[in-house]
């Protein structure tokens, strides 16, 4: 669970989800509801998405708990409802703007699916119910709270399933993300999606995200000369020794290095070495430069060794290089067979533990094909691709109404694909007897529970599939309480906790659901009684949406 | 210029950008500058990007109001302190700490683009100059700052070029963005780019940008019977007469409109005329609602139709109707041939002056086709193609260290596209006789300004482009001092103010340049000095970038 700390921190960044940041006419409907004195009625609505992103088999869900916050925070302020009389058309009843001002989330409640889940699209991920136009004003902060969350996490979730499970992912897209807000969401939602270490410092202290970083292209460029290296000198690791003349150890190793590798100490860039010396002076158990500032070969690599061989001569443990422009991956194995030559050489075994990371544009297909070739790399760094989502930068969740004052509700669209599914419901998800997923089982909440062992019919959902039966082996129920009038019911889970259900669940999904190009479509069915309502209002025979029959 | 509270209440959203959103590493490499004692070394950077957005000619400059406030804050807390001691690597010494406890922007200035104007790839947009490590600190949330408020501003502002002049446009992205803060900057900068409306009411209330938008399809499925619709009855416009039964008018207007149409009363949709009913009382000035929840011909419009009519009996004007699914061209078509109809038909002008609102996926590509098919449709609402810019969603870009102890600085990277152009400049936009701009000339800023009349030589930028010779007709200066020694020394423009330039500046632009589709390439060039200055770097003939002479 989130620690109190946590909580506070994030309640405050999220105090930014003000509940004006919605679209207008919510209001214009809100006042028609209330004028109409519907207002109270019980109504529902359910959250969703059409498709699963980035032509992949599933996605992850992420945002609910902003979204618990927003709800348990939700109120108008007066400066806020006087900024809405001033736009509201004229004649708008003046009480209404006192009845927007009461309102809050206490007759509201939602179910929900855990935070990091695994989910399909069409089936309902989050239930709201409550008085007609509060859960109406409610849906455009909760579609944009869990759209971009819940995008960026899936797309999270594909990197890692690209990069294979060891190799070390690095988000670091804040520059490129959309504001400030952008660049945290992504930060916390791409480190449930299975990212290991973000950039982002304000990621790292709102939801304890391991932080990490040491130098741009900007650091080595700003230096041109020895002169600039200051102290010069460093003591031996454990401070036992006295301060020795750090540059001129580094001289003396460049210059072994130069020979070891047949390359010349005059084509060494005097800044980029000045940089190295300086960094490592400063922080002598944190050595990582960037060493693609002039050339790798003639200079980045040649200082990079040199300063480390010297930190390893003070029996410091320099880390390794970052690699960001060119080929990585051949140029990862030319570092990599050099460090092994100097760990040879010149008998430092700590060379063959350094790590090289590498950042240059990655994207999902990028990292995978690094992952099938030869390469060295041991940490990628991913910014653009992963946080705008470049292949598919929105996930398109809607929010729709299923039922008011007990009654389902459904719109019919011309185009198929746009109709809703009626009524309140209950979704279970059915496991294979190897505890792999099969089904998302969505059914009326009224209906009884499919039981393990018990036959059951089941229509799938698609263009006019017929009927089918499963003998489920085990049960889930998807959805649990999360907030009941008004108060937080489930534990808000941190973003770790939330990171390790994404594993453990993407874990129990059957390979083949989870490939990253062509995977098998994951079965979502309607219950048979669900199938029939659904039938019944579309052919107009249900109270759902009577025709006209006289007038 | 913006009004007091616009300022603060942007400066409040804008406290959002606390300093420590930003990459770890600049505080890596602060603390090695501090360690080095090189942290109050002037320097200067600069803020460019690469390639113009979107495969077009130009792009748009925004967000210089949201850094200018960043930096007027920019302070780190005791806790951001505490934080990034327990981050940064052991043995970081306690003075830094104390050190970026004092810091702020008191040493910092500006040089930068107005917001709003035409700018084009590799012109440098910003120029930051102060200490060393303080200006390194700032550089990602300015990018974070930039990159989306340009990305979407330039976005909006091809949009607008697509639709004509004359078509209305509305962003409707929230529910799309990169959470909540993403769709306040879109909508922000979208209304900056040429859109015309906005749905989301904070961004009215923060920006002054208007809003609109009536209802939702979910206001429509909520409505099963005109039992719902209270009050029945509607006075005259004006408030002259008695409460009229307005079910009882609408259901005769309801036969007459099915007799014009052909269609049959027993397909309109009882829910569907009910929440047009019970949406016209409450809002008889403002009635415009959306029309495809179930069969526009057979239900919508003519429920549309008679409600319509029916406040026109009473004096009242309808707006208009929304379409948000299927072939919106073909649709608008037929719904105008009926309102015409039903105009000439029951004598009702009014309906000459109705609106079709079409929402409906729309991209760049979309709404250019729809500009050059026949169609009806006055106002076009868009959302995911325009927040996520979806066939670029990132601009790339940089921010760039040029300047060190006024020594030109320099990365050349082994990627010709990534080297950097040295030194602190001057940026001329030279106009034709036309007044049409005809070149960037980016100079070294101790050369004299190009003169009206006098011909110079440049360079333009490129791979090996050779000299040539321009004779400028105008000369304009491109950037401004926008920020002193830590103070904003230019007004903070409102949003509207920066839409107006961003039109007049557009409209200079040549139409070959604003051709969204294969522009002519808009010339960048270098003066002969800059062009020797990088020249003698890249050979390392200048102090820039030595080579290591002796070791």
């Amino acid at each position: 669970m989130a620690t109190c700390e946590e909580n506070e921190a994030l309640s405050s960044v999220l105090n930014q989800v003000p509940p004006l940041l919605t679209d207008l006419y919510q209001f214009t409907m809100a006042y028609a509801y209330w004028r109409a004195g519907r207002h109270n009625e019980p109504a529902v609505f359910e959250l969703f998405f059409r498709d699963n992103p980035f032509g992949g088999g599933f996605s992850l869900f992420a945002g609910l708990s902003d979204c618990l916050l927003f709800l348990q925070n939700f109120t108008f302020s007066d400066d806020d409802v006087e900024y809405l009389r001033s736009v509201l058309p004229a004649g708008t009843d003046d009480a209404f703007f006192s009845y927007l001002r009461e309102l809050d989330c206490s007759s509201v409640s939602v179910s929900a699916v855990p935070e990091g889940s695994v989910v399909f699209a069409r089936v309902p991920l989050l239930e709201v119910s409550g008085p007609l136009a509060v859960v109406q004003l409610l849906e455009t902060s909760l579609l944009c709270l869990v759209n971009y969350a819940s995008l960026v996490c899936s797309n999270a979730a594909r990197f890692r399933l690209a990069a294979g499970p060891t190799r070390r992912l690095m988000e670091m897209g804040l520059r490129r993300a959309q504001g400030p807000n952008g660049g945290l969401t992504a930060s916390r939602y791409t480190y449930i999606g299975g990212f290991d270490l973000t950039s982002n410092a304000l990621a790292g202290r709102l939801f304890g995200i391991p932080v990490a970083g040491t130098m741009a292209h900007s650091y080595v460029t700003s230096f041109s000369s020895l002169e600039e290296v200051w102290p010069q000198t460093l003591a031996p690791c454990g401070g036992g020794g006295d301060p020795i003349d750090f540059i001129c150890l580094v001289k003396g190793w460049l210059g072994r290095v130069c020979q070891l590798l047949g390359s010349k100490t005059n084509l060494v860039r005097e800044g980029e070495l000045a940089a190295f010396l300086s960094y490592a002076i400063a922080y002598p158990q944190n050595f990582l430069p960037v060493i693609d500032s002039y050339s790798v070969s003639c200079s980045g690599l040649p200082c990079f060794c040199a300063v480390a061989l010297a930190l390893c001569e003070l029996q410091y443990r320099p880390l390794g290089v970052r690699l960001d422009s060119g080929d990585l991956c051949r140029q990862s194995l030319e570092v990599r067979r050099i460090f092994k030559e100097c760990s040879k050489q010149f008998s430092v075994p700590q060379f063959e533990s350094l790590i090289i990371v590498g950042t240059n544009s990655i994207s999902e297909q990028s990292l995978a094909e690094l992952n099938k070739k030869d390469n060295e790399i041991d940490v990628v760094g991913v910014g653009t691709h992963l946080v705008t989502c470049t292949r598919q930068p929105s996930l398109g969740c809607v929010y729709k109404l299923i039922e008011v004052r007990g009654r389902p509700r459904m719109k019919i669209s011309e185009d198929p694909e746009k109709s809703t599914l009626p009524g309140r419901k209950s979704v279970y998800r059915l496991l294979d007897t190897d505890g792999h997923p099969q089904m998302d089982l969505i059914c009326l909440s009224e209906e009884p529970a499919p039981k393990a062992g018990v036959p059951l019919n089941y229509f799938p959902l698609g263009l006019n599939k017929a009927v089918q039966t499963v003998t489920p082996v085990q049960v889930t129920s998807l959805r649990l309480d999360v907030f009941t009038c008004g108060q937080i019911t489930f534990p808000l889970n941190s973003a770790s906790e939330s990171r390790e259900r994404a594993q453990i669940s993407l874990q129990t999904l059957h390979p083949h659901h989870k490939r990253l190009q062509e995977p098998h479509d994951y079965t979502v069915a309607l219950s048979e009684r669900l199938h029939t309502l659904v039938s019944d209002i579309t052919k107009g025979n249900s109270k759902g949406s009577n025709f006209l029959l006289s007038n």
